[in-house]
């Protein structure tokens, strides 16, 4: 198996996360040709990553990616048993990819005008609202043997997104007022697993910086 | 269990197809005070449906609701076992809910100028194309028992307001150079689960057309 993805890319960092969690050994590689090269386009049809390669076939986004890790790979279980418990931890993803990441990463994409960044914050700012509700009602924090949810797969590059990077966007601190959010933060900022693909994160994140001068 | 949620809406609608396809009795019923009360907001802060209520519990999100039945109501499964077939279902799902869904209700909501409108269907042209390649690679179509899959349940609604609802709206035909989606809505034309939910689409659609004069 191989992950195509890019390690800024907070799609690409929550199964990163997965894997590591799994304890599985699968290495992050470029997508051949650039994601919107012909050879990648044939593979995932939106030129997007990550995209996971198994045997001849490929899995596409993120969220699907990490269930099947969940299915393939059931040792250590990223997902409790019971339902309700599931739907939780899924409750936090789907959050992350419908309301929360879409508004973030245009915003630091600074496409458009002012109006336009503006309505933007407005959209993350009620995606964070809800997003603060359903972590605040579960699912539990990472347990104490370190072994994350993958609501914390997804919710971890998230917060890295928004508390390391944003702030060169915005003055605002946008964990202010949302203690669950927060609570998340505190727990993932030294957490053995979270570590290394925050720091593959930012060096990626610099490294894009000087590229672009 | 009740499910919060509206007749026309495809989220509902494939919740509902879900249930149906469990053989389980879950009334579908109009959210306490509308989608935007404080009494709605205060179980789902994004005042949306389909919200399910279990007990004392509420599960949001439609992708979510479909996962929640399959784990607690396991027989007739609407997810295969082995791991990337499971994975074809939900990437269906998740490309409708990303790609397809969003530029089709908003190109019926018909807010925005031509420019805008445009631009919607070019979104959901894009989408379209990622989403016949993906149904053309997998899953198979509706089993010969007449269980439907969980990309089924996602994908029957969505054809739907493609086929019967979007022709309003613009001349081109959504399925045409499509084969791959166009054999599903032929599979699904007189599936025994999918009609009553497409005749209640319908009811749904007419009653709200006259309210609006």
């Amino acid at each position: 198996m191989k992950l195509y993805g890019a390690a800024l890319s907070p799609y690409s960092a929550r199964v990163m996360l997965a894997i590591r969690a799994k304890g599985l050994d699968i290495p992050l590689t470029d997508p051949p040709g650039g994601q919107k090269s012909a050879a990648f386009l044939a593979i995932n049809p939106l030129g997007k990553t990550p995209v996971l390669e198994v045997g001849g076939a490929h899995i596409i986004e993120s969220a699907v990616i990490c269930e099947f890790l969940e299915d393939a790979f059931p040792t250590p279980p990223l997902l409790p048993g019971e339902p309700l418990a599931r739907a939780a931890q899924r409750t936090v993803t789907r959050l992350l990819d419908l309301y929360v990441l879409p508004p973030l990463l245009s915003l630091m994409a600074q496409t458009g005008d002012a109006a336009a960044a503006a309505a933007r914050l407005s959209d993350l700012t009620r995606g964070l609202d809800a997003l603060e509700t359903v972590v605040g009602r579960g699912p539990p924090p990472p347990a104490a043997d370190g072994v994350l949810g993958l609501a914390d797969c997804a919710l971890a590059p998230t917060l890295i997104f928004l508390e390391r990077f944003l702030p060169r966007y915005t003055p605002q601190d946008m964990l202010e007022g949302r203690p669950a959010l927060a609570a998340r933060w505190a727990a993932y900022a030294d957490h053995p697993l979270v570590t290394p693909v925050a720091l593959a994160m930012e060096t990626a994140l610099e490294a894009f910086r000087q590229r672009r001068g």
